[in-house]
């Protein structure tokens, strides 16, 4: 059982933004910028390319949608979205704010308190809302 | 104009995997990865989330249909897909071949010859006819 299967059941915390029968939405614990969110597939597949036409059309849709509220929610020139996969085996599309390049290397990563994910994460869910 | 713009009308030289009417997809001349293929729409957008829901729809399947014939065509873990934007307002799709986590952070970048190009390009071509 993957590490995000695990959040999703709740049997690890989360900073949760969405959820639909399908995919589960929260905060990169470890993120690259404020507002890094991870979109995942309830059902555990290892490789994006490996899901079924149709299973990766609505998690592309899905992850469309979370990206349009992290866009006004969260200040920065445009939103990256990358899929790599090669640290856990649970396919998860990273959508990052971005002001340079750095916030899409994953080499740097930014400190966040408890209260800055929770207050992040309220922003995303209010415009997802709306 | 962007530099894609004038890779799609032929003003620059390119190593074509592929196109449709809508999109156009060709190696990334500075890769990540040899195989790093770009996959662009023959409508100038500058933003991945500003394309409507359709197009958006259709960039991802055309870019689903090539990253699995680059996973078949090129020896490496998987296809990793990026989109970031901040250099060229041109929206593309970065589909790399993923070896180790250095290949998707844009910092190491390797050097081909164009023999090594076209050969490349030819093994994809090849996958995607089949």
């Amino acid at each position: 059982m993957s590490i995000f299967t695990k959040i999703i059941n709740g049997e690890l915390p989360s900073y949760r933004i969405a959820e639909n029968d399908e995919f589960y939405a929260f905060l990169d614990i470890n993120p690259n910028s404020k507002g890094h969110t991870l979109v995942v597939p309830k059902k555990e597949e290892n490789k994006l390319f490996d899901l079924d036409k149709e299973t990766y059309a609505k998690l592309m849709e899905y992850s469309r949608k979370i990206a349009i509220a992290i866009e006004k929610a969260v200040p920065c020139k445009r939103v990256g979205m990358s899929v790599i996969g090669l640290e856990v085996p649970h396919v998860h599309v990273h959508l990052i704010p971005l002001n340079e390049m750095k916030d899409a290397t994953f080499n740097h990563k930014v400190n966040m308190t408890k209260e800055a994910f929770e207050e992040v994460a309220a922003k995303i869910r209010k415009e997802l809302n709306q």
